[in-house]
Formats: structure tokens, C-alpha cells, sequence
């Protein structure tokens, strides 16, 4: 079957058009939403401080304030090395604190600021986008992870252990540079799992609260250059070529999964990871091909969708071979997740899952899920309540 | 053979990666710039009159301008009945005339107008971006065909038979709305034409001057959802879930192609239409394969996303298959081209030919692709001067 752009095929209750001009159309196959948000990005190994000149130009940018921790400073120096820069910030914390937030936001007007570079992963351009929610100041991100926020209008503090976030256009960086180089650092096991992290954006895309056919058709193209990218860092840590290509599918995650919304996928992990404290790249790897099993039968166009940017004929059979490739975790209870914990994480899931999944999901539904991906059971072979089969 | 995501393998030159911390990173894929720009568009059949109000009221518009023909006036006045209308303009013309513009310009400012609203393909787009463009008033569009304007950049005015072109930020449309039941009154074959063209702006974007993965990756989803939906125009007129596909697969194309830019196609169309006045859209449909033959061969990307999108095993027999279902035209000669005319246009082709066209095109390739059109040659028979064959 080929994929057909139909949100029918997902929520299985076409919208039946309006009878206008007094006479009945037919049937409407079609009906969404979709905001394309403006953002310049730029590919070129090899060539961020060149870039970062050009744009930094472009902006008129005659302060800059470079964000990069500790660690990453002696980088940043060099590709930020034609700017004129009037600070440098290095206190950069995950989940963005507070008050971290506070003192970067006084450092930006103390010096006057009108442009900030940040070069990192989450958490300097989580920073940035603290300033930029108070300030408006542009950001150019130069990521150098698979996190994929730089492509997305969402902000996040962290105030007493508790996380707030929100969504602000001004957050959105104005330019993102990505140079695989800078990424050649990454361990090829954070790699693969940061990318598979992606991966699951993409996945998730396909039937997020708010996901449409351009959702979907980014995030099959994400998937394409992730699985392409991932194997290729594992067989050669120290080749360009694969950094690149996963690198082009974390930003293409980001782009649908921040459009798509949060789908089952990501309620169940952060379950696990918030209330358990299970790892995050590793739930996520673990847990995918279980929701794709459960998700797929229900959900024609995705299924196909995956399938096709897998260069598999099945979905699911894609994902096993590329996560196999990669040595991706396998069972839950490798990772600190005690059996015991199975009702209580399924009751907190199904109060977030979200109400246009393909598939209605009970409560037995996730106990068994959460069990198979708890074992490693072979996800093909778990029964559900409603009817879709493989 | 799966598509591969590199720039290389369109231009045959892939582009070494700089040394950078004294070591060489090897080869580098992926080079490309490419900018998203800010739109809503919202796809909602039989509901523009609803979404129309939704959509102004977010831009907080209080005075509406409504741009239609006065073909089109009275559909227009029941979709923007809920609106507060201050003035309806009704002369509109193909070109956008610079007298037209002017007056049209007048009548904003007369009326002190805070959003256009224009209903209608794309003369009565572009006079409202005629508008935009000195004016900054932002542009609420309803599509009427699949030309695409409402999803650029590019504005264009006519002066003495002389048209100017231009590309500016303030004229694209804020949001557009397509509503497929405005398009039902398009006849069958004037669909099919506006959608081949549709479908050439789609192959034309997986090879023009900007074109990046990212172009292609669009172009591809287009060129899926215009080949499901002109095949079910024909089949059943009627029905709505063809003209969605086809809209959908246009407003795709206007994305791509304005991001990518005009390709080998295009400059020999606009050659042929502009130098010997054929009909633009029989031009296109027939000029078309002659192209996907003549460049996929040095593209394979291009050739395994078109072929993928068409569902088919190549992207020439899918292109093909699709042209007979459609019944498109076959010959240059039956639309009042002359073989005389041949070299004269050929040359001026070459001088406006990408420099990173896949292929090089010599003035004897083009002289057999033109003779080839001109006569309904099999395009796969005609053999060209460079090395590359199917």
C-alpha cells in the first residue's frame, strides 16, 4: 500500500465535509495545521567559524556574547575567533537553573549585547534561549549533539528540582550552524545513543497530538538520514560522512517533533525517566520498538512512512536490523526498572497518553508493553486488547 | 541503491572538508544553506469562510481588503461574509499590470487597510503581494489553482509586456487556507495541467541552482501526494480527496521550488513559452520527461526520490505511466512549434542553463532533447554527448 496523506488512515474517523453551495462533496481525507517556522541553517564541516561570521554579519551583530561551558571554551574561542565578542559565558548547567538563567541574562545587558552564539548541546542552547525569552536578542546555535532543540520554539528552567517549560517564538534561534567536526569529540556510544534518541523524534512525529503529513514527511526523511548516519559512525567513528548525515536527521527530529508534539513514545519514557529515574537514551532505545509494534497496525501511512526511509519493506523488521547494527539496549530491566513498578508507571502513562493515538491504549495494553519491554520479549509476539494485528 | 542525502552526488565534485585541529576529517558530504520560511497554511475543506475568520482575528485585523476577481467575486463574498470588509477589489489581471498595482495600492491606503484577504491562483495573489510589497500589510491567501505563488517569496509586475520579478519577505502570505471545495469548479484538464506543472516544480527543485536535501525531501512528498491525487481528478471530478492530494502536492512544490530554484526544465519553458509563445502548461508536460531522462542519469538521488514518490522502480516509467493516465500531451509539434525554430532556441537555452545542472548540456544534447519533444520521440532512445547512459 502506498502512503496516503491521509489523517483518516490515523485517527480511522475521516472528517466528513461540509455540504457548501447545496450539495455534498464528498468525503474531506485531509485537515490540519501547520506552521513552518523561519530559521536559516547552514551544513559546512569544517567551516562554522567562517559561518559564524557570515551570519553574525548578516544580523549586524556588533556585540556578541559566546555561550559554552568550561569545557567547550577553547572551541568556542576558535570558531567565534573573527566575532566581536564582548563576553564569554561558561557557567552552562543542564535543565537551564534559574538563576543560572538570572546571572546570563545580567551578563547580556551588563555588556549590552545583540547577538548570542551558543555552541553546545541542550544546555548552552537551553541557556541562550532563557536570555533570548527576556531580551529578543537572535541566537545562532552551533550544536554540537543530536538533541535537535535548536530547531524548536521551546524553552525550559528548572527552579527547585521542578522544570518549567513553555513555548516562545523568540526562543527559536535565527541561524543554526551545524559542522560535523565539532561533534567528532562525541563517544560513538553517546553518538548512537543521542541518535536513536532522534530516531525515536521522528517515530513519535508520525502520531504526535499535532502531527500532519509535512510532521510526518520530515520526520521520514530524519529517519532516512539517521539510519544511514548511525551505522556509518560505528564503523568509522573518525569519518565526516555519518556525523553529517545524523547530525541532518537530529535537526529534521526536531523540526517534526517540535511541530508534531509529544506522542506515546515519549509519555512512556518520561514516566520512566521522571518517576523511576531510568537513563534517557537508553529507556528510549529500549522502549521504541514496543510502541512501534503496538502503534503501527493502527497507523497505515506511518508504518509505510518508516518503513520506506528504513529501506525496509516493514516498519518494525527496519528498526530491529538498524538498532541490531547498532548494539542498542535491549530489555528494561537491564537499566534499574524493577517489575514491581510496571502498574504504577502504566497508570501514570494512561493519563497522558495522548487522545488521537492510532490505537486506543488500555491499561492492560501497557502492562503488557511495559513487561515485554521490561523482559526484551520479541515485540511481534505481545498481544493486545483491540483488534489491529500484524 | 538508497538515496545517499549528498550534495556530491548531484555535482559530481565532492567537497573536501577543511583540516581543522591539525588532522584531516575526510570527506564531507553534506554542504548546503537553506533557510524555512515563517507561514501557516491550514487545510480545511469546506471551512475557509470559518478558518478565514479564525485566521484574521489572531492577525488582530479590524479593516480587510478582499482581493478576487470578479469571476471569483461572489465565492469570495461568502467565505469573507464574517470578516470586517472595508473594500472589495475586484480588478484583477493576469501579471500583474503596474497600473493595476497602483491602484490597488491606492485603495489600501484609502481605505486604511490592515489585512489583504485574496481568493483566486495567481494573478489575485499577486496583486495582493503587489501590495505587501510596498505596504508590509500581511496577506491572507485562499488558493484557487496549483501554481504555488501563495507558498514564495517572489513577487512580479508587468510594464509595457515587460515583467519584473523580485523577491521580498513582506509578500508572503502569513497564512493560506486551503479549502479543496473552491477548486471543484477547476476543470478536469485545466487540473491536470496546472498539477503537471505542479509536478515539474517538484523535479525541477531536486536539481536547481539552491537545491538542498532538504528542497528535495519536499519536492519528494509532492511529487507522492500530486501523483495520487491527478490520477483520482480524472478518474472521479467530483470528489474532493484528489483535489486535496493535488492541493496539498502544489503547495509542497511552491515550497520547494522557491527554495531551490529554477532548473534545466524551467529555463528551457520559459525559453519556449516566453521566445515562441507555446502554451505553458502543454510545454511543460511535454518538455518534462525529456528532462527527468536527460539528468537522472547523473542524479541519482534525485532519481531514486522522484522514482520513490511515484512508486515506482524508475522515475522516467513512473513520470510516464502517470503522463498516460493524465493523458498528457506528447509533441512540441502539436502545439505550434516549429523544427526550424530548434537551434535558435537551443541557444538561447545554453546561456541560462545552471551551472550545477547534474548533467553538462551541450548545444547538440539540447538540440536532440528539443527535436526529441518536438517529434514525441521515446526519450530513452535519444542518446547525448556526455557519458552518462540509463
Amino acid at each position: 500500500m502506498r502512503p496516503s496523506g491521509q489523517r483518516s488512515s490515523q485517527t480511522g474517523s475521516p472528517i466528513t465535509s461540509r455540504t457548501v453551495h447545496g450539495r455534498e462533496k464528498g468525503v474531506s481525507e485531509l485537515h490540519f495545521e501547520h506552521e513552518s517556522l523561519p530559521q536559516r541553517v547552514c551544513f559546512a564541516s569544517g567551516e562554522a567559524r567562517a559561518m559564524l561570521a557570515r551570519v553574525v554579519a548578516r544580523l549586524k551583530g556588533s556585540r556578541v556574547m559566546v555561550i559554552a561551558s568550561a569545557r567547550d571554551a577553547d572551541r568556542a574561542t576558535q570558531i567565534t575567533a573573527d566575532l566581536p565578542v564582548v563576553h564569554r559565558h561558561t557557567e552552562v548547567a543542564m535543565h537551564v537553573p534559574v538563576q543560572t538563567a538570572k546571572r546570563a541574562r545580567a551578563a547580556a545587558g551588563e555588556h549590552d549585547v545583540d547577538v548570542l552564539v551558543c555552541l553546545g548541546g541542550g544546555s548552552a542552547i537551553g541557556l541562550a534561549k532563557a536570555i533570548a525569552l527576556t531580551t529578543g536578542i537572535p541566537i545562532v546555535a552551533v550544536p554540537t549533539t543530536y538533541a535537535g532543540s535548536e530547531a524548536t520554539t521551546v524553552w525550559g528552567l528548572t527552579e527547585d528540582g521542578h522544570k518549567t517549560t513553555g513555548v516562545d517564538p523568540r526562543v527559536l534561534p535565527w541561524a543554526v550552524i551545524y559542522d560535523a567536526e565539532l561533534t567528532m569529540s562525541l563517544p560513538v556510544p553517546m553518538s548512537v545513543a543521542s541518535g536513536l534518541n532522534a530516531v525515536a523524534h521522528c517515530m513519535d512525529s508520525m502520531w504526535g497530538p499535532r502531527a500532519d503529513p509535512i510532521d510526518r514527511a520530515v520526520a521520514q526523511e530524519g529517519i532516512r538520514a539517521l539510519s544511514i548516519g548511525l551505522p556509518q559512525i560505528v564503523a568509522d567513528p573518525g569519518g565526516l560522512g555519518g556525523r553529517e548525515q545524523v547530525l541532518y536527521g537530529a535537526y529534521l527530529a526536531g523540526v517534526a517533533f517540535s511541530s508534531a508534539g509529544s506522542g506515546l513514545h515519549h509519555k512512556i519514557c518520561h514516566v520512566l525517566g521522571g518517576t523511576y529515574n531510568l537513563p534517557h537514551a537508553q529507556t528510549h532505545a529500549v522502549v521504541l520498538p514496543y510502541v512501534l509494534a503496538f502503534n503501527t497496525p493502527a497507523a497505515p501511512e506511518a508504518a509505510n512512512r518508516i518503513a520506506t526511509a528504513l529501506g525496509s519493506t516493514d516498519a518494525l523488521d527496519g528498526l530491529q536490523e538498524l538498532r541490531q547494527r547498532l548494539g542498542a539496549p535491549k530489555a528494561l530491566r537491564d537499566y534499574g526498572f524493577d517489575a514491581s513498578n510496571i502498574d504504577a508507571a502504566g497508570a501514570a502513562i494512561l493519563s497522558v497518553v495522548p487522545n488521537n493515538n492510532p490505537r486506543p491504549v488500555t491499561t492492560g495494553d501497557l502492562h503488557r508493553l511495559l513487561y515485554g519491554a521490561w523482559q526484551g520479549t520479541d515485540p511481534t509476539t505481545i498481544t493486545y486488547d483491540t483488534e489491529s494485528r500484524r
